[in-house]
């Protein structure tokens, strides 16, 4: 294999890029301007030290905890489970949430060998006793995977937290949060209902 | 700007790549597999100089001559000129065709500043010269920028060369060549016509 021939490969095991799309972008390393193909490259590179997982809520982070653990003014007894980081800050972009977070990169899945100690549940449980939680909001997707994951969730912090609630309405069942429309996800947001 | 940021802008600097999938292959590689992005990483550093153009033809080389070039089993005085390194490799999967290629980076574009000068129509007529081509095949797009590009060509260098041909049927007007599928392609080389 030429390293044109590897580089293509490389690129074609980004999940979702087809062989055609993954060629184009190889090829086009090679005519586009040669500096921006070197700062892409040195960010490749550095994206994995540069940028670590929050201790304490699991959002990526440069320092050891994210900017939004850190800021005083956010309300500390708030916390909302969401999958991915990338759900995080579709949220954020709302405007209407003003809590903590609690990402647990991934959901349950017993047929990956994800469970809750993958998941970091030890981890959340801590979490909520710390901050003594008044509301824990589940933002997992609206999928079997996402509701199964919340209603467990629900089921072990009952007796710790008063106010368990699940993102609502607006959400179209099967999809993907990260996808969701900001209007959507805020209507979601507000009209979220509890679960005990 | 955050590193995460910044890489995010860097990959929606490809062609066609919308800020929601440069988002996702940026959050891709925070959690994939660590040897795969530091691969990655290590190929785009190193593609500019391990891959350069081929002295002769243009087609993307690893030494100084391609191995279309160096094959000296190839018919050395038919030459077929494209316009990107992908349309002489969809036209290699074909098989029907067996002799040599001028690639042009690119279509006579004046409002672009891209007149014969820039794709090398003076290192086109020296090797023409060179081989004592018997013929010249156009295989530039079917659009109008590569219809005006294959007119010039052949005006230009009919005295030069006796058969001047231009793919036929089968390809779709205003399409790619690089996305025609093998069956439509052979066909369209097959039944070529003569432009002189």
């Amino acid at each position: 294999m030429t390293p044109l021939e590897d580089l293509i490969k490389t690129f074609s095991r980004f999940p979702g890029l087809g062989k055609k799309t993954a060629s184009r972008m190889a090829f086009h390393l090679l005519k586009a301007d040669e500096i921006w193909v070197r700062t892409l490259g040195q960010q490749i590179l550095e994206i994995r030290t540069r940028i670590q997982k929050c201790r304490t809520c699991g959002n990526f982070s440069e320092g050891e905890r994210c900017e939004i653990c850190m800021d005083p003014t956010r309300d500390q007894r708030t916390l909302c489970v969401v999958e991915q980081v990338q759900d995080l800050l579709n949220l954020q972009t709302t405007g209407e949430y003003k809590g903590l977070y609690f990402v647990l990169h991934g959901v349950i899945a017993p047929l990956d060998g994800i469970g809750p100690q993958q998941l970091g549940f030890d981890r959340l449980e801590a979490r909520l006793k710390e901050l003594g939680t008044d509301e824990l909001i589940l933002a997992t997707n609206p999928t079997m995977e996402g509701d199964t994951t919340a209603l467990y969730i629900q089921r072990l912090f009952s007796p710790l937290v008063p106010k368990i609630t699940r993102l609502a309405s607006g959400l179209p069942v099967g999809g993907d949060l990260e996808y969701a429309d900001r209007l959507t996800l805020a209507r979601s947001l507000k009209a979220r209902l509890p679960l005990n």
